[in-house]
């Protein structure tokens, strides 16, 4: 039976508070002794990926704390009731089941009367089929002619991860012959976002896949709305391009509208819903089930690793202490994800979704006040572009912000191009080593615009390339540290009550509703 | 003469420091009187827009105490010294001079014996008569056929800015028939984004703006030779589909590989180079010249609105003022950027390199050390995007956040849907002005998982429409936002030597000159 205590009661955690332990890494990662360290502190992950922390500001006695901290607080325990099926998110009383869609961890789930893993593996397979049929030209718009682009109409964990895992696999596909559809995403409910997209889009040849777990949400129906007047519009038979991923229990469910219908349930969250029908309806269509599935076991692997009870072995967690401990020992405000790929660009929000929206509360999971912080804001763009932009703060700023470097030794494509010596791909990674070191150690100058203080910790993730297994791999580690940390700060990480108020004054003003500010500031933006 | 001073040194500060005026956002906006406030805490900017701060933690005592800082601080002299040609760069003795690419404001400016005024707005001639050539046909590819794409490799300021404002007004242009050629960019060395940029693009009719001040940017040339490849492979005469956006000393300037080259200084930096020919000549090809001299036009009405010495007639000084009394008074960490338009889905990361690279310094512009913070972290996502997403953190997270929000009355398209009674546009501006209040306001539940502390304060700047006015007023309000932070918080805002410690690294990566932790990282990545 594990027990659920604030992050402040812990033992552990008080030894933490005492900072016995200052660690300067200009010192620790100097010389002989720093380019061991480089070679030690750095967990192997699935897919060849591994996880470094040797420019974080811990050594062998804060890892031991972090260990301690790590059992007293029951991390791989509760891991294991949620996975084997407990009712984690207590805030709606649900089981919280995404990593079923991908992997072999634990005992079967059966709820609701239904083998979850069942359930879940059997709509990847409906998926699979459809795709291949639509793939083959068995499944075709009215004129028989096969189509070319899929269109994702969702909003929040129904377009920020599928877009990042597209867009990170998509030049991927592309080199290995196996982009079988373009994909776009219409999401917001400014109509500029759906007509922008649609500009680019030959309606006649494009699927539209309706995402929305309840059915009922405003800004995806509305765009669902929008897509269904242009279809017309071009004289088409709209239910031939229509599909439909919802809940079983939706209004959008065996509806004659959609030409199918693919379903998840309330025990997936939409911050983590890229691995079930979500992101398996449109990753499928794009790429080919056979690369979903390859993204699918590079999940279930990285998954697997985070059942390791000591965190020197599990990435994850030991990602989730560190930053525990950045954020509540060494004081720091926030995070930078920083990934030296291009085909990460969307990453970042992605991960800014399942962070903040996860851990981003106030109360613990049984609605008590905390003493204590807990998820910080995460924000990132991809290197080296940010660095001609807000590394400048990064690196001289009055805050510390501790980073997350992620980096690949090959390209996606094997074209590139050598100018001065070097392939663009070894510039890239040349950046990233640089600038762990430059953040890390600093540099003492006698003008002091030109002095930098350094000791600005960072992680880096390496993998071999950025693929469909090591893509996921990467996704599953940032879910499972973020749920490790949820455990740590003792929050429900799996509800979203912060989003509701907004709602329901949005649904009063459209009733015209309103009074005193609220009407005020309706009239000033003309409703 | 102005007089230089620490924040800190200054009366009016250390009144603001006594924390005298508590304002109760739940208590000022309630009721009539809070509708009187969101009518009188308006100030006008240019373009139809207009800058709301009614939900903002101020009331007229702390106004007027700001407005005794900005007086004690000199904002307005201090912006006179600038656009009067002041050696306001004092890191690197350059004069700050992007303002008179759009504008009338102030003296003639005579540097290196050149009227700089003169020099700005030749180059947007020369550049508007080329794009007129472009589109008329006039200039063609080899086989006599018409450009139909431009491409702009960039990194940074050549990148961000442009492509922000591209993306704010593609679809705008398209509504009235003036997208003349589609733009596309080029940024980051890792090869992937090359890749997928050309995957794209029909190079046989693309015509390519290398952007770069020094002519000297490592990963815009390495683009360069990417591209330049690409177009010889496809059996293209490349110095007919090349054109260089450069310095007048630079490499890149009266070189024969270019079609045409266009010019800025050194007394323009990169994050504020939109307005000169970084963001003129590809603007100008895009959506034609004319368009972008309006979008000039917004930008220099908003300049001379920065000259008003009262902070409540002058919108980007009172925004300053109270982001100033917000990160040193309040103590609030970080900003949030939420544009309510899809169409500014990339002005949050533009921003977020003007403010970030701007004014993230530690020392002063002496080069002395402070004892106050400097500029904070900015982030962003275009809502109702950030609602089905990290506003949960933003609303019910243990830091408080204060938000920038941007909304406009009309969409860009006349195109829109009626759903449940109610236009795309209204959900989206019902949502806006619901956020604000929620935000502000706040709402007590007997589930305290539902329970909201409000008192998240934000402003909104609202207009009619993102135009190429508007778009511009609206930029130009950032920029000088950005500069009246600067002179508060007395740092050199024009400078970014931040960034030259990694690139001296990476040098050194690329040369094998290195050992210790540099050389470990480098072979982890595999350099």
């Amino acid at each position: 039976m594990v027990s659920w205590k604030n992050l402040d009661t812990l033992d552990a955690y008080k030894e933490l508070l005492k900072k016995e332990d200052s660690v300067k890494l200009s010192e620790v990662l100097s010389g002989e002794s720093g380019a061991k360290r480089v070679a030690d502190y750095c967990v192997p992950m699935a897919a060849g990926l591994c996880y470094n922390y040797a420019a974080k500001k811990v050594n062998d006695a804060v890892l031991e704390k972090l260990a301690a901290l790590a059992k007293e607080a029951q991390l791989t325990e509760k891991f294991r009731e949620l996975y084997n099926g407990a009712v984690i998110n207590t805030g709606e009383k649900r089981l919280v089941l995404h990593q079923l869609t991908r992997g072999q961890l634990g005992d079967d789930v059966i709820a609701d009367g239904v083998n979850k893993r069942d359930f879940f593996t059997g709509e990847q397979k409906k998926i699979a089929e459809f795709a291949k049929k639509v793939h083959s030209g068995e499944i075709t718009n009215e004129k028989g002619e096969k189509f070319t682009t899929v269109v994702q109409i969702g909003i929040g964990g129904s377009d920020l991860g599928p877009r990042a895992i597209y867009l990170a696999l998509e030049n991927w596909a592309a080199a290995h012959n196996t982009l079988k559809m373009q994909a776009r995403f219409i999401s917001n409910v400014d109509p500029d976002d759906a007509v922008g997209v649609l500009r680019g889009v030959d309606v006649a040849h494009a699927l539209f896949i309706v995402v929305s777990k309840s059915g009922t949400t405003l800004e995806t129906l509305t765009n669902e709305s929008f897509v269904k007047d242009a279809l017309e519009k071009a004289g088409l038979d709209v239910s031939k391009h229509m599909l439909a991923v919802t809940s079983e229990t939706s209004p959008m469910a065996k509806n004659s509208g959609y030409l199918a219908a693919f379903f998840m349930d309330d025990y997936i969250g939409g911050r983590y819903s890229t691995s079930s029908a979500v992101g398996g309806a449109v990753l499928s269509l794009a790429f080919g089930p056979d690369i979903f599935a390859r993204f699918l076991d590079g999940m279930a692997a990285e998954d697997k690793l985070a059942k390791e009870e000591d965190p020197l072995k599990n990435p994850a967690m030991l990602d989730a202490l560190i930053g525990v401990y950045e954020r509540n020992i060494l004081g720091y405000p926030l995070t930078a994800l920083l990934p030296y790929s291009q085909a990460l660009s969307r990453f970042p929000a992605h991960l800014q979704q399942a962070d903040m929206e996860s851990n981003g509360k106030s109360v613990n999971r049984f609605g008590e006040p905390m003493n204590y912080k807990t998820g910080p804001v995460l924000f990132g763009e991809p290197g080296t572009n940010g660095q001609h932009s807000f590394y400048q703060l990064l690196h001289q700023g009055t805050d510390v912000i501790p980073l997350q470097f992620i980096g690949f030794k090959e390209s996606q494509n094997e074209k590139d191009v050598e100018v001065k010596g070097s392939t663009s791909q070894t510039k890239l990674n040349a950046n990233l080593a640089a600038q762990i070191v430059a953040f890390a150690c600093g540099k003492e100058d006698e003008n002091p615009n030109k002095w930098f203080d350094g000791e600005r910790p960072s992680s880096v993730i390496v993998g071999e390339q950025l693929a469909p297994e090591s893509c996921g791999a990467l996704l599953s580690h940032y879910e499972n540290k973020i749920m490790f940390q949820g455990f740590l700060w003792n929050v429900n990480s799996f509800d979203q009550e912060g989003v509701q108020l907004g709602k329901v004054l949005a649904n009063r003003v459209l009733a015209h509703d309103t009074d005193g500010a609220l009407k005020s500031f309706s009239e000033l933006l003309g409703v």
